[in-house]
């Protein structure tokens, strides 16, 4: 019965979407993309164990293997899917201007002289260029899952995945200012500021931070795939806000982000019902620096990065929280997964000896300190301390909420996200008129 | 000092290139894509074999095994240097139309009202289709090399990597008119005709056709690589004919060919060179369909598909004389490749068994036929054919010129076939000039 009904309402979406907007379109393909996400899950799954593609499950009883990377799947239906989308995005201008014969339609300038019955070539590009950086970051992804490659080198991948969006960017857009906040206008005597090449030293750092922040709050089952979701629908929250109640000029953007991250949901919600607990499959590298590059590529094309990094609060707060163990302050073991105890199936955090390796002298005090904060748990021998937490918000939830079962501890985090993300939105819209006078979304000047 | 001179004469080139044409900084960017790719390959090979990506040289003495599907690489380096190209394309637009400020430039309209100095949006998407097209394809090549798919899979696999041309070409252009020949005109009183829908399934067709023949027409060394580098060199020649001589209107089809075909020539330079007799590396499905996705984008996107196919001719024949094993009206043994000979270390042709397999009745006397023809070289044993020689272009090449070593029979091949497409330009532009009254190189109406 759920077999017929979801693809008839997918089918009634994209055909009823002409009339009406892209965003329907993208809602029907999104469940197309899920349906066949869905699909091939399970069938391609024993071909990757076969060529090599698996991991073992380190926090169930025995260790059971399967199969490693399957995000692939999902960047892949993803991509056909956005190929497909886009007659239904075009189709009201190409109707009309696609005279045939070999005559191209005109293009129009958004917000122009020319009104809008002519091909918008420039908004084409865009979205071209949108799935060209997604699908190079698949390429890439691919590529790391395949060869293993040093943390080193793939802390620079997404970069290059990214090289195709930000030229597009360059050639197609060039907007490189900012907006500088009322109350530094008098004294810097300007509104907006020109950021010149930082603006892309930016962007490609925002590439560089999405997709490996990801990467980084992982290791229980359902993580990596939750945690996207979740700033999905986060990130449509706030496009539905935009959409709703802000100025006419940010429609585009906010429809174009909606547009990009729907048939994202549908992709991940399949791959979400494998790699939930307990895992039939792993999602490998690809599916965290595809998903990551889908926010950063929403938040840059559509002219809102800045919330969107407000949105990754908790992955941002994962990585500096990681860092002194990063950067070997702290000896950082080979893997920091929670500690799974066969007796009663819970996680526990999991430590790092520093009997044998003790951390660096001067942040001795600091370790003292951050456990004062039940930041870390120390555990101490007299007054010297034998080990450490280690230093990812996976552990510190453990430490804070006590031992739990790995689904249980997945939800956690993820509500988490979800009320932290929703509080960030808020606050943003608040600071917006507070720093600027006014904010883009209700308008007040 | 030739690793001096190389990039230095293409960084000269790339820099230059600003003031002329974007045809030179194509030729940059080959020399550049030349560089990465030799820099590459022999530093990523045993990567390859460690994952289970390599093969049997079987026409070596004892068999070596190396590298498989490296054509990857060829692939990958292309991909990010057309990347790295967008800017140098559109310089001579960007300058002048991008002011900043989140303003955008508007669009010029081909051959329009509106003058050059206004951001081409619609050559933009034009590329960037033609980008996302040889990288689904690419994409889909490696998912081929991975996991080995089924024959009757993999044949259509093209033509969902051509997806994203297609439907830009749809969206964009929307030409699916052809030329009615003169003679046939006065009959069907039109001088050219709307061929609509089918006018997309011969563009499927011809994604189809081009990957698929250069993957059928392979199994020596340098040969998969040797044929796409003559193809290109055919297409460049016929590009520069029409650039010297040819009407304005058609220089920028060509143009756009020469820019997708120099960098294409650049890296499979390099991979010729590791390729080439005794292989080192093998290039895999990936390259196959790569190149002949290449050559199709320029002959749809360029306009001059039907030339296109004229370059072909020898992958054509290659196809037809091999369908009767195809379709199996004679047996045909897993692989065909020339039979090696360990004594001599000559190839010479293999043979299909006849014996125990006879082929279907009805096609006998045309094998005899075809053994008249000397198409085809049969074994008998009284009057019963025993075996014959199986039909592929190379063994039809031994068959007729004798055993040879494997590089002089990959060189005939690839003299052959560039000969041919010689034959192929002279004879198209005449037969123009003949069906259509006048040709469109010289402009003589």
């Amino acid at each position: 019965m759920f077999r017929l009904i979801l693809p008839s309402i997918a089918l009634l979406l994209i055909i009823c979407s002409n009339r009406h907007s892209a965003v329907v379109s993208a809602i029907g393909f999104s469940i197309v993309g899920y349906i066949a996400t869905d699909w091939l899950i399970p069938r391609v799954g024993q071909s990757f164990v076969k060529i090599g593609l698996y991991g073992k499950d380190q926090s169930k009883p025995g260790k059971p293997v399967i199969p490693e990377s399957v995000g692939a799947v999902s960047a892949t239906v993803y991509l056909l899917v956005m190929f497909l989308c886009i007659p239904f995005m075009f189709y009201k201008y190409m109707v009309t201007t696609t005279p045939g014969g070999g005559i191209r339609g005109a293009s129009i300038e958004e917000n122009g002289d020319l009104t809008g019955n002519l091909f918008p070539h420039g908004k084409l590009s865009e979205y071209l260029s949108s799935i060209l950086c997604l699908e190079s970051t698949s390429l890439l992804g691919i590529a790391d899952d395949l060869f293993d490659l040093r943390w080193r080198h793939k802390f620079f991948l997404p970069a290059i995945g990214a090289i195709p969006l930000l030229i597009v960017y360059y050639v197609d857009f060039g907007a490189t200012h900012v907006l500088v906040p009322t109350f530094v206008q008098p004294w810097v005597k300007m509104t907006n500021i020109d950021l010149g090449w930082m603006y892309y030293a930016y962007m490609v750092s925002m590439t560089i931070f999405c997709p490996n922040s990801i990467n980084i709050l992982a290791g229980i089952n359902g993580l990596e795939v939750g945690q996207s979701i979740v700033l999905g629908i986060l990130a449509l929250i706030n496009d539905a806000l935009y959409l709703a109640m802000g100025p006419n000029a940010s429609w585009e953007s906010h429809r174009f982000s909606a547009v990009i991250i729907l048939p994202f949901l549908g992709v991940s919600a399949a791959l979400w019902k494998w790699n939930r607990w307990p895992a039939k499959v792993f999602v490998g590298d690809t599916y965290c620096y595809f998903a990551g590059m889908v926010f950063a590529v929403v938040g840059i094309l559509g002219h809102f990065s800045k919330t969107m990094l407000l949105l990754f609060l908790p992955q941002i707060f994962n990585f500096v929280y990681s860092c002194p163990q990063l950067f070997n302050l702290v000896p950082c073991p080979r893997h920091r997964l929670p500690r799974f105890n066969d007796a009663d199936w819970l996680l526990y955090p999991s430590r790092a000896n520093l009997k044998d390796e003790p951390p660096k002298a001067f942040f001795k005090p600091i370790l003292r300190v951050l456990h004062k904060l039940k930041l870390i748990d120390l555990e101490f021998e007299g007054d010297k301390i034998v080990s450490c937490t280690n230093m990812t918000l996976i552990n510190l939830a453990l430490v804070w909420f006590g031992p739990m079962r790995e689904d249980k501890l997945c939800n956690l985090l993820l509500v988490l996200q979800f009320f932290i993300g929703i509080a960030a939105i808020l606050t943003r819209h608040a600071l917006g008129l507070l720093l600027f006078g006014h904010d883009n979304l209700w308008a007040i000047v």
